[in-house]
């Protein structure tokens, strides 16, 4: 077990299959949650990765991988949602985008397919957000 | 939009946060999904993180994010499930291992906590995955 911790892990490569576009431009105005009144935005997939759209439908609930590509990797605790009250917590049991691998988990809805994009909601990344990854839901989307 | 899908998007590297410890060792025995009969299996946490784990506690539901390091990062259709009687789809559209960013996603439930390392389960993912994050459910887990 302690060789398993002390061994150097191999990385890996990401390569993004697509970007957002979206209206929120800054992080700073950006809900923290899609379900915080977050607007709809498109999510435009590059080429390479296009057919493996097929099979998508409108109405679908998806998870969308993002990379918060403003993110800082060296944050290991913070406050949670940024309250200075609220007692400091690693960022495992948080949703902080600040994390050592800073990727977003978003579940929204399909609401129009175009060529090569889908327009979704509702979305809290901000324009520009890298795409990593579209799964369909694993489990039903919580409402509170 | 044509520009944000011709430019070349820049590439990140994911740096593993710990590794699954599993008696599954082989990807042709694990069950597609953890809800399928998966075991409990060991999450160690490499040191340079074990901090972020601060607020974690048993009986949590997370969801922990892998690397599937045996995937094919070129697949972008699939039969759904490896079955040739299902219609090839996408990849987006379906829980493949094999897609361009081999990321798994896993609701699981923390059992115990050792030292640098949760007990969590049910777990479909072999021995020695690389895990590239933990964060707290987004919703309920699907019961089907």
């Amino acid at each position: 077990m302690t060789e398993g911790r002390t061994r150097r892990a191999q990385n890996f490569e990401v390569r993004p299959i697509g970007v957002i576009r979206s209206k929120l431009k800054a992080r700073s105005k950006a809900p923290k949650q899609g379900s915080e009144g977050a607007p709809n935005a498109w999510l435009e997939v590059y080429r390479f990765a296009a057919q493996a759209l097929d099979g998508l439908a409108v109405g679908d609930e998806i998870i969308v991988l993002t990379w918060f590509h403003q993110a800082d990797r060296e944050t290991l605790k913070v406050h949670p949602r940024s309250d200075p009250k609220r007692r400091l917590s690693g960022v495992f049991a948080t949703r902080s985008p600040d994390r050592p691998n800073p990727i977003g988990l978003h579940p929204v809805t399909v609401q129009k397919i175009g060529k090569n994009r889908l327009r979704i909601g509702p979305m809290e990344a901000i324009d520009g957000t890298p795409v990593i990854d579209i799964k369909p839901v694993l489990c039903e989307i919580q409402k509170h």
